[in-house]
């Protein structure tokens, strides 16, 4: 896809809480008009809907209905995960620059905490590939990420500290915002006493479960560039993975997530910088290490001197590198990553408030599941073609 | 979508039958690996992989998985009937225009007659949209459907026998296909004295129920010019509707499939061709009535005038519009209509044998569901860019 060809026009969401009275279609739609809203659009503007969901949200169908939009052109439900907050973007703008959609909102919305639990374990992690990992104790997301974590520790000296570290500044972060779930500070003994989940994992190494809803209203870029809190143009997007053999525990040496080094290198490409144009970094934080790795698998420092990076201070606010300046998954809300593109257009419209990046002109945003991963670069007005 | 930005390179499915003893897994990878064959390829080649079900069938990362695919670079598992058939197809060719991937197979599996079938009543059928229609008589899909062939009858005066042309003139063309599932010959008296099913539906106005998959390759339109084969261009893509009132039975005066008669407009426009041009048509065939209505949709005749039109004959090998040249999926098998893409492919690389429809250069391809379509225009070698 050539860069900039589509930019987001508009952002909206819900409050995120651990418990909602809301229907999850009053979710999806509360998201979803605020989006179209704040794109300085109406309903009649939007020909094209897509979210990406585990069966535990609703569908384009409904939602399409429910907002009174007569006829799409261009729709998808998408099973998956994780691995689709930023390939679900990059599938938006392809229909834009296919001329298939002119205006498409993407959503998520979710009761992760008081509907359907993620992070347990499911009668699905006995299905497909998972039937040979289940009975290895590989069944809920903390098992199956933590391997890796333990290994980078054997071989590299990463430490519960380091991971801490990610633990702590994401809270820090987060007590700047409003709208996250978790603000109460959070202390390097609070960390390192937290009770073991799926070892090396504690309970401040995993991400919340939470309800809500995220939604962003994609455009072409020209469009974008009337939008009345400014264009968030993308760079660039990959997408890749897919195949289980890229899981981390069985890729040693490797012990990269989904492929990131080869698909960081192939967006830096297409987006035309590099990674030390990059200002703020929302990266996919299931679990604290998987942060460290990331900045690894994005070029941020060499292999093994992740756990180092986050110690010396570089994700802070004020950092080399700020990460995940809304307190990310660990800290924010859990709506599936999509809530990590929402701060960062936020970040690049400069309108984040006192967790502000100053001068934040490109983002980077990361999202990862089980076997796969996507990637984008998002660019401010400054980008504009 | 500019016109032949992609191609289908190969084709490739699996025995057609009421009840396999495959798994749903081993479906898919027979019928994906006949295609990569069929394509001149290998599963080295293949980057992209993407698949519409409804939670019936298995998820892209175990057929990538299984297929030995070391990384996909785009891919999407699709919650979608088949509504979805002809979009899938115009999502892979949008990934090969966006240079997200080069080789995309397309599959579909699914065990719906020995598995989950689709036909009978699910509790899914009280969710969403359908908790206001369910309790009212509208929950499978002979009853929604059902409700606009009624009206039809009674605007029109279209009778029985009109639809049992239908009925009978896809068994015929089924008699001529040695993978169609139901080859004995119908009679219009055997037609007429089927069973209610809901009613003015009777047994033969609906479609099988099938285990079986089928998968297509596709490919951009350079590189498919070197398939075995010969390359089948696609000409033209679209993809409608989406909210739930645009399904048939509150859209009186208009009755037409999910606003087909203006995708229509926009296809042919896209594709710059006429229906006048259309060689073969491969229409979706749940029930007979829709494929009726289709020929109306899509201006092989006037409104009210579709009955008529098949009872003169014109929808046979011989005729002037020859539809479902394999049976459809009255009579072939019910392969969620990928199998009338697999028919469309045949016919334009004339390999349909005694039920080829002479000097095939470009077919219709079309799909839908409960409140959507998609449909395509292809094109054979000679419509080469």
């Amino acid at each position: 896809m050539p860069p900039r060809v589509a930019a987001i026009a508009g952002i909206g969401y819900t409050k995120y809480t651990r418990s909602t009275q809301a229907s999850l279609a009053g979710l999806a739609l509360e998201a979803s008009l605020n989006a179209v809203e704040d794109a300085g659009m109406s309903i009649r503007d939007i020909d094209g809907l897509v979210c990406y969901h585990q069966n535990d949200s609703v569908l384009v169908r409904d939602v399409s209905t429910s907002l009174g939009i007569k006829e799409l052109r261009w729709w998808s439900d998408i099973l998956a995960g994780g691995t689709f907050n930023c390939a679900v973007i990059a599938q938006a703008a392809m229909a834009i620059e296919s001329g298939l959609a002119n205006n498409v909102v993407v959503y998520r919305a979710l009761k992760g905490r008081s509907g359907k639990r993620m992070g347990r374990y499911r009668a699905s992690l006995a299905d497909g590939v998972h039937q040979f990992m289940t009975p290895f104790g590989f069944s809920t997301p903390a098992e199956i990420f933590g391997m890796t974590c333990r290994r980078h520790m054997h071989e590299y000296g990463t430490t519960r500290e380091q991971l801490g570290r990610v633990a702590v500044t994401e809270r820090l972060h987060a007590s700047l915002n409003d709208r996250a779930v978790m603000r109460q500070a959070l202390t390097m003994e609070e960390y390192l006493a937290g009770r073991i989940i799926a070892d090396p994992y504690t309970l401040f190494d995993c991400c919340q479960e939470t309800d809500g809803a995220c939604a962003v209203v994609l455009t072409s870029s020209e469009r974008a560039q009337s939008a009345p809190h400014g264009p968030v143009f993308i760079l660039g997007a990959v997408h890749g993975g897919g195949s289980v053999p890229r899981v981390p525990f069985d890729g040693w040496p490797d012990l990269s997530i989904s492929a990131f080094p080869r698909l960081a290198t192939e967006l830096f490409e297409r987006a035309r910088i590099a990674p030390s144009d990059v200002d703020v970094a929302l990266l996919y934080d299931a679990f604290t290490f998987e942060v460290i790795q990331q900045i690894e698998d994005f070029g941020f420092c060499e292999p093994g001197e992740g756990g180092p990076f986050v110690e010396d201070g570089n994700i802070a606010l004020t950092g080399r590198l700020p990460v995940n300046p809304h307190g990310g998954l660990l800290s924010e809300a859990y709506i599936h990553g999509l809530n990590h593109v929402i701060e960062a257009v936020q970040q690049l419209r400069s309108e984040a408030g006192s967790r502000q990046v100053r001068g934040a002109e490109v983002a980077l945003v990361t999202g990862f599941g089980f076997c796969a991963g996507s990637a984008m670069l998002l660019g401010g007005a400054s980008a504009a073609p």
